[in-house]
Order: structure tokens, then C-alpha cells, then sequence
């Protein structure tokens, strides 16, 4: 019944094609070539590329469902209607300056993977679901991740339902339904796929860096985000003797070095930033008031996340002692690490090296809806290289060859999921 | 002629009294009782405050003198009018949050100095001048110390004239001509004083943490500003190796941890500040792009603060190649350091222990209309304790007993200058 599938390929054309289309809705265009996107969650513009993006699905004669939250489901229907289907997708909301490829890529390559399926004739046991999930970036509408997570029964529907905007205090339920994306299938899904994968741009650095083509995503770093207020004794530059000082400048720069030193001990995966760092008063010949500044730490595991805040916590209270300032910790975040399943995540690596790429085993550093679809059933994610690391910028890019090694790597992936 | 001067005794009463009127002028209540003063140079504060001080100082019948750049003289002559007069004041401008005692207090004081010479009869071989010159505190029209710089012969007067105001454009001519006081007499002077000593408050913490009430002023630190713009690469914090990066906040905090280390390296009076502190983006889950800090120098000996300079370009260097950052260097000021006469140093010493005063020699770490009479003229200067080292602050005090123990320092000073 089912062909020989080993020789399967997407077609690469029809895919960046389909990613342009949806890129030019809510297009910004940068001063060097660039071509950013700008389509916030629930806006005019997030209704007319979801509206696309529904009609490519309707027009594969894929069934087309959307739950209360908003997220979309495109089904390929299996051969045995009793078994879970395998699914795969992302997001198509962006930042406010975004890209073209950060969500969308993981939408349309599960959309071409299927495509390609149905050209081929082929018919797996099991349905292949392609889903784009509402608000990812939470950048309208906090937290991200929102419409997975509301899927997996993480969040309560009618909480997600009374978020309000960051920019102009509107309902995420009201304008749900203003987009006519407010549907009729339960919130929290009633059965949950067999697997999930997403296909997503790396949105750093690592792979290009080791010219690497696809990341095996083991993971999600687990992230602790602290802020420290550090109060000393704000002073004249000139007049105040060094014995007599207490400068929480000073204090702040020996925790951002000893922040730094915490990422070369740990070593391995380890990340350590202190991103914001804002003295008052600010003026080149006072001693400052107080300082605000924040610690970012992140680790694949739990264990040595821990070890990392406890690192961190010693020497706040080292450098506190040592200049005789005071300093009040506020916890901003902290979840825990994603581990992805080792099932799925050795059928992505096995399949991207069948397909003749080179792999890498890694952590995404970022949150993403496979993140929360972990929960419910194995997952794990495929990354493409990112042109100079960058995302969440309107320069974000990456090579035609690489989507196409993606996209086919989860072509690959999907149709060993789908078939018994 | 002359009585024994010896018992002399300012009225200490009397001086608060003018303190506490002049402070009324432009006054700005704290919510915890502070009591500060806003009277911003050449504006119609300015104005009410020039005209009450000029009033006390016809109503004792000195000979008052204005000159083109607004500076104020009021002279008691002295027995041989061939003799230059010895000279002390300072300012009754003051910053946009400042205090009732900087500047105002020396002014005052030599009023009050010059009153009790004349109630006691004496009649000095030597005239005594009380000045206050224009806009020392540069808070509206840069640089400070315009008026007594000026004065000196070291800005030239039509230069001086065409200054503008930071906050509405006004042309200082035409400020100080609106508010009368364009005076007649030459700017630079015709003839400069026998001495000049200035009466003022310490502005820092020293005087009050050691329990000494006089301190006699060696000189005026020099001062090296310079403002780093260090420029790394802005990063994702959660997906960017730490191998990876070039974090502009870790190389300026490694500086600010350098500066630190220079003062404790070189001792003594050497103080360094990093006062502002502004990276770009700041933001808690991105490596910043860059940051723009500024660093502060100072030193009594221009010797140490080469040294300081060299040990600072150092650290740069050294930090910018480890991290991999670009460093641009500014050069936002930079004044040599100014030494008093030793003689009138002496003077002060001895004349504020004759007075059963505790002293200890020091130098000013911030700028006074004395540095520039010290070009022209033997100076020294007489500072009084703040507490808590406050000043540029509405919460600004000085204990009456400190303000007595210092105008009575200031007037036997001018007693044993006046007398050949």
C-alpha cells in the first residue's frame, strides 16, 4: 500500500516561495536589503497571515480545526482512524521586529512535508497534523508560548482568554474573536498527538560557528532571571575619599565579572549575562545611589542550574560585605529545564545523518511550543542554522540549502512516526 | 592705631541670620525639613539675591564695584590706599538642587568679618574686599568658575559674554545687562589683590568622619574625565556561547573594577570614579551592543595623576583585547592640579589653631573661585565640615559651631594679611 519513501524530498522552490508570501504580510524592509516582518499576535495582520496560511491548508484539502484558543490544526488523516496522529508545527506570530523564518519556517515545512506525502501517494497508519500555535512570542500578550501552553492544560482557557495587550490593554479573547480565530475545539486538547516535532531557525550562533547543518535538539535550558537593587551611599567623585565609599557600581561590575566567572567554571552549556545595568544617578562625577541590574542564567540541567544560583548568591553576598552596600533580590523568572524524549530525539539525529548532514547534539537556548507539547507526548525539535546568529532582527536569515536539509529532515522524521 | 585684634569674635548670630535670609531667595523645601536653594546664575533669583547681599554691603558703607562680567567687590579701605587690598569670597550662585551654604557661606562670612573688624575700630594698613563672582557653579552657563576665571585674565570677556545657557539659549551679556549687573569695572583687573583666601564648606565627608573642624587647603586636585564607548555584539543571552561572545557590559565592568584598582594601587588622596554607566540595548536577555561609561580622576599631584592616566590606558587596553570589544576613548576634561601659597597655607594652620580649632591639611576635591585667584594672587582656603559630606543637595548643613570656628579662621586670617 505504502511506496518506498527514502528517496522522498520536499520541493525547496515551493517553500521559500510560500515563506516569502507569508513574509510580506506585515513586511518591514530594512536600509541594507533586509527583510524583516512585523505580525504581532492577534492583529490585523496576524488574521491575514493566519487566513493564508488556513487557505493553503484548505486548498491541500487538508481538515482544518481551531480550538478555542486559536491555535490551527491541518490534518492529513491516517489510514486507522483509531491512532493518535504524529504532529509537527510552530507559530506564525513574530516580535515586533522579527523575521521571515523564526516560527513560520516550522509552520510551512510541516506544510510542505505533507504536500510532499500526498504527492507521493503515500498513506501512513497514522495522520500528520501540522499546527501553528496562537502567541507564541507573548510579545503583545504575555507570557509566550501562551497557545500551546493553553493547549496542553498548562494554563487555564478562560485566564489566557482575559490576558491584556502590553500596548493597548486589549482582551486576548476579544480580539480572538475580532479575527474570527476563536474556534470550536476544546482548550485543552481531549487526546494529545503521538509525537510532536518542530522543525525551528537555531536563533544562535552555534551552528553556523561549527558549520554544523542540522541541530539534534536535546532540550530547553532551564532560565533563572534575577534582579538585584544594590544601594550604597551616593557621593561627590572629588571630595569623598575612597575609604568612605560605598558605590554600588563598583559593587555591580565585580557581580557581572563574577557572573561571567560562573559561566567559565561550570563550563559545558553553561550561559551567564547581566543584560541591564542602570546606575542612578548616572552622572560622571557622582558616586551612584543605587543600581538595578539583572542576571540571566541557564543551564539543560536542573542540577547545575542550582549550582549556578548558588555560585551567584555567594557573591552578592561577598561583594555586598566587601563595599558595604546593600543588595535586594527579585526572582523575574525561573523554569526549569525541557528535556526532550531520547526516542525522538535519536529518530531526528539517525534521520538528518541518513539524509547525508552533519548533526549536532544541543540545548535550544530559547522557549519554544515543543517545550510545552513535551508535556503531553515525546518531542523533540529540529534546528537550522542561523546567518550571524541572529533573530528577533529584521536581518534574520538563513540559507535555501539549510531550510531545504530541515524541511526534509522532518519530512523523514514525520513519515517514521506516522507509520506503525 | 590699631587695638589689640587678638579676642576678636565674628557674631556668629548675625551670620546665620544672613544665611538663613539669603537662603530664602529661590528656597526649596525637602519633605523631611531640608531646606535647600535654587538661585541658578543671571536669572531673577539670581538677581534678588546679588541686590540683598549688595544692600548689606552699602548699608556697612564699603565701597561696592561691579564688573563687565558681573563679579561683585565691596571693599573697607585700609589706612595706605597704595597697598593692595587682601581679597576673600566666593559665589551666591548655586546648581539647580543645591544648598544654603555653597558659596553663599564665604560670601557671608567675609561680610560678617569685615563688620567686626569695623565695629572694633580697627583700621588695617591694608583695604579688605569681600567678593562674590558670577557663575561659579556653571549649572547654566559652562564652564563653572566663569566670572573669577574671567577676573584672572584666563577667558576672554567677549568670549565670556557670548556663552549660552544650557536650558533656554540666553546669551549670558545679555542675562547679566537684564539683570543689572553689566558693571563698569575692567574684566580681567586693572590690579589684583595682596591675597585672597575663601572661606567654604568641605563638600565631602573627610573633615566630619576624622572629628576635625578646620581644614586648610593645600590646593585643588587635578581632574581627568574621560567617557569610553566600548563596542561588542549584541547577542541572544539564552542561545550564544560563552565562547562566542563579546559582551561590552563584562569589558566595562571589568574596567569599572580596574578604576577601583588604580585608587588602591596608588593610595593616598588618588580617588576614581565610573559615574555613569549605559549599555544599549539593556535588556535582561540580551548581550548588550555596547556600552558608554565615563571615568573620573583625580589627584593634588599631576605627577600621580599621569600615573593614574597611564595605569587606566592600560586596563583598557588589556580588557578590550581579552573580551574582544573596540574601545573608544574621549577626553571630557582635564585640569592640572592647582597648589596654594605655602605661605598662606601656614597662615590658615596656624591662625585656626591660635583659635583652639583642630585642622588637617587637605586638598579640595572639587572646583572653587580660588584656583583662580591663585594664578594671580598668594591663596589658600579655609573649608568648614558637611554633614554627612553633603552638598549639591537641598539637605546641605553645616553646624553653626563649625560656620563660627570658620569665619572667625577667615577673619583673623584677613586680620594678619591686612597688616603690613
Amino acid at each position: 500500500m505504502t511506496p518506498d519513501t527514502a528517496s522522498l524530498r520536499i520541493d525547496t522552490e515551493r517553500l521559500v516561495n510560500r515563506l516569502d508570501e507569508l513574509g510580506r504580510i506585515g513586511a518591514i524592509d530594512g536600509p541594507n536589503g533586509e527583510r524583516g516582518c512585523a505580525r504581532l499576535a492577534l492583529t490585523d495582520d496576524d488574521r491575514a497571515g493566519r487566513d493564508l496560511v488556513v487557505t493553503w491548508m484548505r486548498d491541500l484539502g487538508l481538515i482544518v480545526e481551531i480550538d478555542e484558543i486559536g491555535n490551527v490544526f491541518a490534518t492529513l488523516p491516517g489510514t486507522d482512524p483509531d491512532l493518535a496522529p504524529v504532529m509537527t508545527g510552530s507559530h506564525i506570530d513574530t516580535v515586533r521586529t522579527g523575521g521571515r523564518f523564526d516560527g513560520n519556517l516550522g509552520v510551512l515545512a510541516g506544510l510542505e512535508a505533507i504536500e510532499t506525502v500526498m504527492t507521493a501517494g503515500v498513506e501512513p497508519s497514522r495522520g500528520i497534523t501540522v499546527a501553528f500555535f496562537t502567541d507564541e512570542e507573548g510579545a503583545r500578550f504575555p507570557p509566550d508560548m501562551l497557545g500551546s501552553l493553553v493547549y496542553v492544560g498548562g494554563m487555564a482557557l478562560e485566564e489566557a482568554l482575559d490576558v491584556r495587550a502590553v500596548d493597548d490593554d486589549a482582551r486576548l479573547g476579544d480580539e480572538l474573536s475580532r479575527i474570527g480565530y476563536a474556534g470550536p475545539l476544546p482548550a485543552p486538547a481531549a487526546r494529545f498527538p503521538h509525537a510532536f516535532v518542530e522543525l525551528h531557525i537555531e536563533q544562535g550562533p552555534i551552528l553556523e560557528d561549527e558549520g554544523v547543518t542540522i541541530g539534534v535538539v536535546e532540550g530547553v535550558q532551564g532560565i533563572s532571571w534575577t534582579e538585584l537593587t544594590i544601594t550604597g551611599r551616593s557621593a561627590h567623585a572629588g571630595t569623598t575619599p575612597m575609604r568612605l565609599r560605598r558605590d554600588p557600581l563598583l559593587a555591580g561590575a565585580r557581580i557581572a565579572d563574577g557572573v561571567r566567572r560562573i559561566a567559565d567554571e561550570i563550563g559545558g552549556d553553561q550561559v551567564a549575562t547581566v543584560g541591564r545595568f542602570e546606575p542612578h544617578p548616572n552622572l560622571v562625577n557622582v558616586v551612584a545611589q543605587s543600581v538595578v541590574l539583572t542576571v540571566d542564567l541557564r543551564n539543560t540541567s536542573e542540577a547545575v542550574l542550582c549550582d549556578a544560583e548558588a555560585r551567584f548568591a555567594s557573591i552578592v553576598d561577598e561583594v555586598a560585605a566587601a563595599e558595604g552596600v546593600t543588595i535586594e533580590r527579585r526572582t523575574l523568572a525561573r523554569f526549569e529545564p525541557v528535556e526532550f524524549d531520547a526516542d525522538m530525539i535519536e529518530c531526528v539525529e539517525a534521520t538528518a545523518r541518513s539524509l547525508g548532514h552533519s548533526t549536532r547534539r544541543m540545548p535550544s537556548g530559547a522557549g519554544h511550543d515543543a517545550q510545552m507539547l513535551a508535556r503531553v507526548c515525546p518531542t523533540s525539535m529540529i534546528f537550522t542554522p542561523s546567518i550571524d546568529g541572529l533573530s528577533h532582527n529584521i536581518a534574520e536569515d538563513t540559507h535555501p540549502d539549510d531550510i531545504a536539509a530541515g524541511a526534509n529532515t522532518l519530512l523523514h522524521v514525520l513519515l517514521d512516526r506516522a507509520r506503525i
